[in-house]
């Protein structure tokens, strides 16, 4: 038998905007990649969201990012290695005692949106949040792509890094996500979506954009939540996976 | 022999913007009530001053505020009860996380400026806080005024509750605070302020305003240390406790 | 003929996060009160409604408010009045440059929430926000509730005070608001309030809760943008004044 | 007789934070850069500034900046050109109605710490500049270094663009500042600084750090105000200037 995480960014919310469909979200997969109020998340907003995680058995993560409130920290900052430590450690902790309110307790960590792509090749960045976490507990994995200076860091400092898969993202023949603004960039039918995933997991490749198979190594299946027909494609892919035999649970 | 905690404002400082000397101050207290973020204190100021508070041996304590960085925290906000709790809780967590890469930890509680003087008579915003502090650990202290609704909400709770003196302050016959903007409500003068403190220690009572004595019980003194000449008064204060047999220690 | 102005919060969004249906909302009302930064309105957010009030005819106010992202400018912040004035100049002239690059200007200030109810009774607040007007151009009228402190200090100060009439809100005998949290604080039948607002143009009475009739003056009717709900009750609200012959037209 | 303007940076307070010593320099400058709140400059900060300036003849220009008060604006951010747009005019605006309160104007625009060091070489970034400038006002010059993207856009747009020459940085021979990190950065001696300065604008030439003359061409000349010195060094320059026959007075 195979097991799987599937994981999704929740806890968006800001104040009076409300993002995305966080109840029902947390019905469907196994980990949250909880906002931390750099980018998203009031505290009220962390702290339901935090609840409901545990009230639904869902592991709970630190979804960091850069302090950018009004680009949704999607923008690349260029904040100095020793700033960006200290900004994942304080978003770790503020997530955390939600978590400790709540009966339950930060179990990884994820970077968000421009300092995950970041974090990619930036090797100074990368280490930067790898050293957060590495001064917070050592025993926390990070989440992060395959092949990323984030999960070399990871590693290099002794943490267990988590190599993820995109399930709506087309893949290059090298392995890397297509970009977003190139055809085959977002796959949209929940059918093959969840045919693409099964494969994933079972053969550990994946059909890349140009036809040809390309191996890909993920212990955890990252879902948007945000998006109209989020929901639908979490329980298509749910579904699929459960008929397919894999486990779904946390990898943390 | 009499023992004394000596408190005081640090991390007060914002990105490119210093406030106070953390650095003198760290040698003169014995308890720091570090700024959280949300008045005051960028990531990497509460890090340095939670390290060197480490350094020094000084207890840390998390000042925590109304989020408000353009009026420093002064300014009441009529938040709501449950939104305030998620603040604390926040801001208690981010500290905490500095601390906890600084080998020490969050050891009490203490609202800052315009919080401060709200938890005085304002009873939902008092439990508010107290529920954070209760939700989070409750074995932690909450500091306060002496006679307050938060050390009221803290007992209540089953909290540590513990009274403070403002070492600078002028006190009404009724043993509260002289409000700033009445005379009398400042005091300057590092002799007579030590000797005040020393009697408030060995006798427990304080002149007031009008000239006669009133009972004062506190655990902890407060020094403030953004003035001009508060590193000098500071001084002042601990010699002169030192010279009366006073043992300087952390109540936490 | 009777001229009346509708009028309604836009401009509310931010960032990634959206909220209301302005471009409908733009169809249907004659002024847009569009936030200015401080509560809600990221830069490119009032660029388009602005842009977009313009190419619809609807005249633009600065809808100022206290500086809370976090709280949507809902509570109530004890802002000194040097302080306060100096905030709504900058929001009326941050919003101003918007509508210059798109050909229009601001016409008229309106408070927001927490704001908009303190400047009813605290008159401190309410003149440092005539003030700020009156400082940047008194040509300007301020738009207010009905016997407020606001309306008084514009009147003091010479600006063009311009009482509204909420079409959603029950009415006390007195001629005052329905606080939300008693019953028939709320309307959310779309012909009965049409009926009321056409006979509040009409006749200048409204029908109160205790079923007595109340005078009412207002040259402006607020309509809500961001309930469910919202654009059909605002399209009602605009064909019952059309077929009872009240022009629609901006009172500024 | 030859003219020269000398501007800096100032109203870069923040809230209970201060920083330089704006009114020695207000004495001493012909051209303010003020911030306009997003990388410093709460609103009363800023119509304190601006009110100074008018009084003392200071021609008061808007120094724009990414939002980032936790990073002052050094930090490069990979903010969108339209969002870049969008987030100037709101600068200029907020800025501009602290001019016309104090019966004063924003006669100029500059950019602050990373996006000026951005706008140098990066194209899109400094044609989103330029474009808000435009739209707001086009007879309002563009203030910046001497071949960078900035003054290339502005005067494709039709805009003013000025050269600034900096007072206390060292030039590399092809006429480019000399990197921070790099020796003869930074020049601390105010005799030497004047007498660079005059012989600029007398013969058009600076002693680069390789003993070389490089051709340097400038219409206003930057004075840093926020370092330990910067008043003595502002009012040595200006001596000098005044002794070379050098009139000062603001380009704008």
């Amino acid at each position: 038998m195979t097991a799987l995480d599937l994981n999704s960014d929740l806890g968006e919310s800001f104040g009076r905007w409300t993002l995305g469909d966080d109840d029902a979200m947390l019905g469907l997969v196994t980990s949250a990649n909880v906002a931390c109020g750099f980018h998203a998340g009031d505290p009220t907003t962390l702290r339901r969201t935090v609840s409901a995680a545990a009230r639904n058995g869902v592991v709970v993560g630190a979804q960091v990012a850069y302090r950018d409130l009004a680009g949704f920290g999607r923008r690349f900052v260029d904040v100095e290695p020793e700033d960006l430590t200290a900004d994942v450690l304080f978003q770790i902790g503020g997530l955390e005692a939600m978590c400790r309110a709540a009966g339950t307790a930060v179990r990884y960590v994820k970077p968000h949106g421009a300092l995950y792509n970041a974090s990619v090749h930036h090797a100074a960045q990368a280490r930067a949040v790898v050293a957060a976490v590495a001064e917070y507990d050592p025993t926390l994995p990070v989440l992060g792509l395959p092949g990323s200076e984030l999960l070399r860091a990871a590693e290099e400092r002794g943490l267990r890094a988590v190599p993820e898969f995109f399930v709506d993202r087309g893949y290059t023949p090298e392995g890397s996500l297509v970009p977003r603004r190139e055809e085959g960039a977002l796959l949209r039918d929940p059918a093959e979506v969840t045919e693409r995933l099964v494969r994933m997991v079972t053969d550990g490749v994946v059909r890349a954009v140009d036809g040809t198979d390309v191996r890909v190594r993920a212990e955890s299946a990252c879902l948007h939540g945000d998006s109209p027909g989020a929901v639908a494609m979490a329980q298509a892919v749910r579904d699929g996976l459960a008929a397919a035999g894999v486990i779904l649970e946390g990898f943390a």
